[in-house]
């Protein structure tokens, strides 16, 4: 069976539970903090990053969640996740980076240092004036989401795609976090409720991280 | 034909120019500063990155080098770049990540921003602080190639893949702005002049971009 080494918060690990969930891969979770360091864990993965998925019978590791989101898309006909022709799929992979690196990185990734990192592991106080601003640039992200969503019937275009679990995954970390304000984005609300109510979604929405409480809406499919 | 705006410093840009070179996909390169903001350009990827390839003719806009790297490995047969068994394809795909986000990230953009972009765009002078720390890891992510090439003919396996690619795309910028330093790192050195010999690649060697000097041996495939 599957190991995915991940930890709650990571959206690189809910990206690929979602993943693993909706194809019907069965799997086994192994709660790891990238920031512990394990000498077992960077053996494993020398970036030291989740998620990394194991199957240790057959001896493959692999690492990184785009490269596992091909992987079971390759070798998993149930719900195709990168689908259409090549220009489509284009499309598909060019929305995925831009929640990987371009929402992570202005948004996700500052909010899990100020709300999460500096609580759990540098006990400092967060930062008001990057959290403000990354709550000022999530707004921006959902403007651009509303905009897709009211030309779309999903994210890439008119069928479910890696696109939609890969926004979802991000967007249910900074949700938790409490940096989004919902108001005026409807198009959003209402596509993220439909993704929020897939069976897939329920066990992320259901898993608390210690010490950090998530808002009262957060795992409510009505919001 | 296909129109690639880019511009000579731009390591994904590099990526995709060796690319669509090795397949012998016909392209005329149009210069983009991604830091104008052009209107035109910011219409054609809302995200205001280079690279954007685009066939007006089919209508067809391809935007990030991954997408278009995937988008050409699916469509054009001739020199395949993700090639190999389901696992194989997810190790090629695991280090062009690594190249992409670990090295440029750590090193690639730093060194653009203090010796290129603080130098054409807000007239600043470069934080040497910021430099020698980008240089320290750049060492290391050295080592890392080093150690890939002990135990391997190319970067992800027996055969030559995108991850060699994305990988001299990469350290042809960092080269190109003096930060390498080959002294101690035999097996990588040995395996860039292999890729700098190659055919696609001597076009990009042989650019400049204005004011920016690249040191000596840059773009000698004895170095």
């Amino acid at each position: 069976m599957w190991q995915l080494f991940q930890f709650p918060l990571c959206p690189f690990s809910r990206k690929v539970r979602l993943i693993l969930a909706e194809k019907g891969v069965a799997h086994e979770l192994v709660r790891e903090n990238p920031w512990d360091r394990r000498d077992e864990f960077m053996d494993l993965n020398p970036a030291g990053e989740t998620p990394v998925l194991v199957e240790t019978e057959q001896g493959i590791t692999l690492i990184g969640s785009q490269p596992i989101a091909e992987y079971f898309d390759e070798t998993v006909d149930k719900m195709p996740m990168i689908h259409g022709n090549a220009v489509m799929r284009a499309e598909i992979r060019r929305l995925v980076e831009w929640f990987d690196e371009k929402l992570f990185r202005e948004v996700v990734e500052p909010m899990m240092v100020e709300r999460m990192r500096k609580r759990l592991v540098s006990h400092e106080s967060p930062d008001t004036r990057i959290l403000r601003e990354a709550m000022r640039v999530a707004n921006n992200h959902l403007d651009y989401v509303d905009y897709l969503l009211d030309h779309r019937r999903w994210m890439a275009g008119p069928g479910l795609s890696l696109a939609d679990f890969t926004a979802a995954a991000h967007i249910s970390v900074i949700d938790y976090l409490g940096a989004l304000d919902w108001r005026g984005h409807k198009p959003t609300k209402d596509w993220y409720a439909v993704m929020k109510s897939r069976p897939a979604f329920r066990p992320l929405l259901g898993e608390r991280m210690e010490v950090i409480v998530p808002p009262n809406h957060y795992d409510k499919v009505d919001f």
